[in-house]
């Protein structure tokens, strides 16, 4: 096995162990607490989740570097991997009850993505690839669907809790220019499971702003490794941190761009 | 057993039939034809699971009035009894393989409702209302939340497909207002989810425009014995062919009929 699968594997079980967590816990008493607004939340499970994931990184890599979305920087890397992981996305969703988030658990080498990961543990779906290896959903390789016609497309967007206003009126506007375009707009409240439901066709676009690092490193590699295609909103390359980042099916991506410039 | 606990457990019996029929095909090579417009989607597993509801109202209780979403009015109701049904909403969802869609079963006896399920067979839960029997999801009782404060509402609203632009820009002024003063807004493409969701508490509240009959019949009355409130935009009794619906927990209905005559 190669450094490469052991560490694939490892992500894997992580996630798993990880989502398990999470779903034994959903619909318990929770303990919600507010951070840097009211708007935001943070669960216990949430650092739960993120406890369990970061010990066992630690005791299987011990030199690897990890960015976590509810510690940051947790540490740096010292063996060139670099796991960025978020331990629940959709965060709201779930203090709410509602069963739809997941763990994200992206892995670089040297900065390049190298193994992604998303679970859905109420629905036991679990999204993966490897660079050069394809994606998969639960082991059976998967990949974006063909539809050619923005006016056939199911797309996928998110609203961020802590943005700006003159962003909030900005997406609002792009909002407002899709539904007018596409099929339908989907907003289901987890940023990784949007881009994985990219990847195995169920959505044919995604366009979101103001995500970060930990919420697009899983799913911006099984996107590209599906036969997708990532962009920033201008079609310069997406940005790493997820600040603006579309996502599609390959072929739709030039109506996608056209009408985030129109 | 009470009439209407009979037809409680047929109207169960057969959305778990029809669901399974969806869930069954779910993912296979599906036949997509275009109804009145091309954004207006109808699978052939739409057709099956129609043919099969009526088929079994029809077997179990001839004399009962239908009206199914696909076919309009089947039949005329003799007994009283009349049977208001949405053999698949979330089509759109389902032809995209997005598996989040439901069975919707409501049934009226002399233009009351008595009787409500929402199927949801890819989660395999069933929320179900007789009236003053309290609402149930997989048969524990069950309600709406207790959330008092719209800054701490996640909500639901849906966009139809075939509304005019006008209803559109209005429904985007709408959607543009509880953004800002929500914590979050889903659109999850099942009008009847998003009610089943209301009344178990996932959301707090719901507001959509240009529904039909069949995509109320059975939320409503779940909603209403769950605890929460139902009403036209205005605060008007609900209208029951779900034209214009607010539903929501109750404590917050105020505040969302506040927000939509701002």
């Amino acid at each position: 096995m190669s450094e490469t699968e052991d560490v694939a594997a490892l992500a894997l079980d992580i996630a798993r162990a990880a989502g398990g967590l999470q779903r034994e816990r959903f619909g318990d008493e929770r303990v919600i607490e507010t951070k840097s607004s009211a708007i935001d939340l943070v669960t216990d499970v949430d650092r739960a989740s993120e406890d369990l994931i970061v010990g066992r990184i630690g005791d299987a890599r011990p030199r690897d570097g990890i960015l976590s979305e509810e510690s940051g920087n947790v540490r740096e890397a010292e063996s060139g991997w670099r796991w960025v992981i978020d331990p629940l996305d959709g965060t709201t969703n779930y203090a709410h009850g509602v069963p739809h988030f997941a763990v994200s658990i992206g892995v670089e080498h040297g900065g390049r993505r190298e193994v992604g990961v998303i679970y859905d543990p109420m629905r036991d779906e679990c999204f993966t690839a490897r660079r050069g290896d394809g994606a998969r959903l639960n082991g059976s390789p998967t990949r974006v669907s063909d539809e050619q016609r923005l006016d056939r497309a199911l797309l996928a967007t998110g609203f961020a809790y802590d943005v700006h206003e003159r962003e909030m009126i900005e997406n609002l506007e792009f909002f407002s220019r899709f539904i007018r375009r596409a099929r339908g707009i989907r907003r289901a409240g987890s940023a990784a499971l949007d881009l994985a439901y990219v990847a195995c066709g169920r959505f044919d676009g995604f366009w979101e702003m103001h995500l970060s690092a930990w919420d697009v490193a899983a799913g911006m590699l099984i996107v590209t490794e599906a036969g997708g295609a990532l962009s920033g909103f201008g079609g310069e390359p997406a940005p790493a941190d997820g600040s603006k980042l579309v996502a599609s099916n390959g072929a739709l991506h030039d109506a996608l761009l056209g009408v985030l410039r129109a």
